[in-house]
């Protein structure tokens, strides 16, 4: 089956957004085994719209089309395509109802074109929208033997939306019953070039399963793919080449799957040993705290704790002497072990971690941007090192914050294997 | 002058890569007065590379190609459009020769095939590449009236390329010499479609400048652009709608750009007023910290705070009675009143923000998921209130730190007027 995704959005054609979703809806399509060979954006214009669905009915099979499912005068792509296969619009009575109970909920007025976000093809099947008011439609033109799926422009919605509502319909529409199995490898503390390079012989042999590195930020994956009619025959195949792979390079593997996170990993790690955690954070403000926050259920293990941007700030939340603290200078191994031992005794907490440096843009203490101190106070003691991170306040942050989960996540672990 | 941009590279259409070269490119023509009207993208593939060139052809007077330059055996992008509009291809001397000399240069062997980067068109014209060495190309096809572009697929080299090379070119093109102006407005406590409704009669008498709608995370934006001969009339013009705009929604107005965010703003009007903020995140976990910290020189106005997830670190570290905050519950006027009156009393700051609520995935004191209560003590006295959000854990985390930056900015804004 071959595919054709069709971004409408005037903000992309005058370059004011990225077309992020084309991206994402690719990747997608290619893990489901559609071939995707034209991407198109074009603005918010019936004409232009309409001649574009001219051209891609005649090369495609499936034609993707994102964006202009929203309430506003300029969201006119279901009308458009609606016109176009020659179908009436008439309301999702699910997402009729979802837009009713929001704005219900929400004690706000719901304006008329609200409603256009409800409507469906009459031969169309609705697709609900987790994230938002649009509903997407699946649509198949029997005539022509073209598949359409529209689908809502903002990420967030299109990807739930993907997930949930788009897979089922795509599964179904696969008859050669051929599939492709994918699994996600997770790596931290290894560069993508690096990890190529020592993967490199499995790499050049690849023919089935495939291996796909790709770099996030400051971690790295693999998807392994693998083209199969037998499920548990595919599995076996990958399970042999993760084997393979984690021979290689297993000791910075961290977890599964797409969605899974270092984070993640570190709070399960931790829930599993039964053990709290607090931090103290300076350059990452909270950062590090509110990663944790993240993940549902984080309560078993994380409380609470400080950040301690000023040093006026570390000596009074954390009890340190400011004298002191001048003498050692706040970015430096005594200030951030310091910082651990004392934010653990005051929230009794197992682990502490504590995180200090130099974000940018300034130098701080006549240390380089980049530089950067942790400590880990835990049961057995106080661990500490110095890391440089490349420039960038935000990048130094994050890169930061993955250092100190993944720092917790091996140390929790070595203590638990060692009882 | 009409224009589209086609894409070329198969990275692309597996979703390898983002197209972020169509954003830049329409970014930039817009500048030079050029619509844009499409993107494609298409694999490297000369079948389809030269439908998507027929296409085009008989759409646009200007057909911007990027990728496809390179030496290896995938980048055809210059001989299919060669092929395409009837031209021999010719070394570029200048092109020739800066090959000849980083090759020699670098002390490595030249192979064959990077000679094909220094090919351009009989009759047309070489585009040198500062950052590389893939000739670009302009070709005016005059029987046809197509005016050709072929530029480097990597950023670097693209951009480097359309500065130095390719604005000149479309300059001579320009005729006309109109320009477009643009300004951002952004907004926080609005939705798009209640903006959209508000701002009905100025939307439908659009037609220069003409005003964009778009929503983000918790905002909107409206980037109002004008064609113009002349900038000051251009500005003039822009000054004027503005004008109408703000007595319809100025009151949801914080600032201009396409990269201000609500969280700056917040820092500014701090800044202005010479005063500092803390504050006691329970939900939140450093999120609204963190996101202070993500702005340089935000250590003028915040120094530190306190993350209170759990009621006994609430107690614990805010200086709070455990069995008081047992009587009044943790999502409840009282408490957020207490945690940032006590925030204030702990770090001497002048304002403190305290965020408590239920972000899920269960309920907290029986309070609805989405609940959150604010608290903003400030020097004159403590403000309260509650917000109800829609679902998602951290989009109920997100939304709070929105509204909460917001209260900040205002309260301050407000105290700061009154003086």
């Amino acid at each position: 089956m071959n595919a054709e995704i069709i971004a409408v959005g005037t903000e992309i054609l005058i370059g004011q957004i990225v077309n992020s979703n084309a991206t994402y809806l690719s990747e997608q399509l290619a893990q489901q085994g559609i071939n995707v060979y034209y991407h198109t954006a074009v603005g918010d214009n019936v004409k232009r719209l309409t001649e574009v669905l001219t051209i891609a009915k005649k090369r495609s099979d499936l034609i993707v089309l994102c964006g202009g499912l929203g309430p506003t005068p300029d969201d006119l792509t279901k009308q458009t395509v609606a016109e176009f296969v020659n179908q009436k619009l008439v309301y999702d009575k699910q997402g009729y109802q979802r837009l009713m109970d929001y704005f219900a909920d929400n004690k706000r007025p719901m304006t008329e074109n609200n409603l256009l976000q409800a409507l469906v093809f009459k031969d169309g099947q609705g697709i609900q929208n987790p994230n938002g008011l649009a509903v997407g439609i699946y649509y198949y033109d029997e005539l022509n033997t073209t598949h359409y799926l529209l689908l809502p422009g903002p990420p967030r919605e299109l990807k739930a939306m993907f997930t949930t509502g788009v897979i089922p319909i795509l599964q179904r529409l696969n008859l050669q019953n051929e599939q492709f199995i994918s699994r996600v490898l997770r790596f931290y503390g290894i560069g993508e070039s690096r990890l190529v390079t020592k993967l490199a012989d499995l790499i050049e042999q690849q023919t089935n399963p495939t291996i796909a590195p790709y770099a996030k930020t400051n971690e790295v994956t693999l998807r392994l793919t693998v083209k199969t009619q037998e499920r548990l025959h595919g599995e076996a195949l990958l399970d042999e080449l993760e084997q393979q792979i984690f021979a290689k390079v297993g000791t910075y593997f961290y977890g599964y799957g797409d969605d899974y996170s270092l984070v993640e990993a570190t709070i399960d790690t931790l829930k599993q040993a039964k053990a709290t955690l607090t931090a103290a954070e300076s350059l990452t403000t909270g950062l590090f705290q509110s990663t944790l926050g993240t993940i549902p259920g984080v309560s078993d293990v994380f409380k609470g704790g400080f950040v301690t941007y000023s040093p006026e700030m570390k000596a009074s939340l954390l009890n340190l002497d400011i004298e002191w603290l001048k003498t050692v200078g706040t970015v430096s191994q005594e200030c951030v072990e310091m910082m651990a031992k004392k934010a653990k005794e005051l929230t009794k907490a197992d682990y502490a971690v504590a995180i200090s440096g130099v974000a940018g843009p300034d130098m701080i203490e006549n240390q380089a941007i980049g530089t950067v101190w942790f400590a880990l106070a835990g049961p057995d003691g106080i661990q500490s090192i110095c890391q440089k991170f490349p420039h960038g306040r935000n990048e130094i942050r994050q890169a930061s914050v993955m250092y100190a989960l993944n720092m917790v996540r091996q140390t929790v672990l070595a203590a638990t294997s060692k009882d």
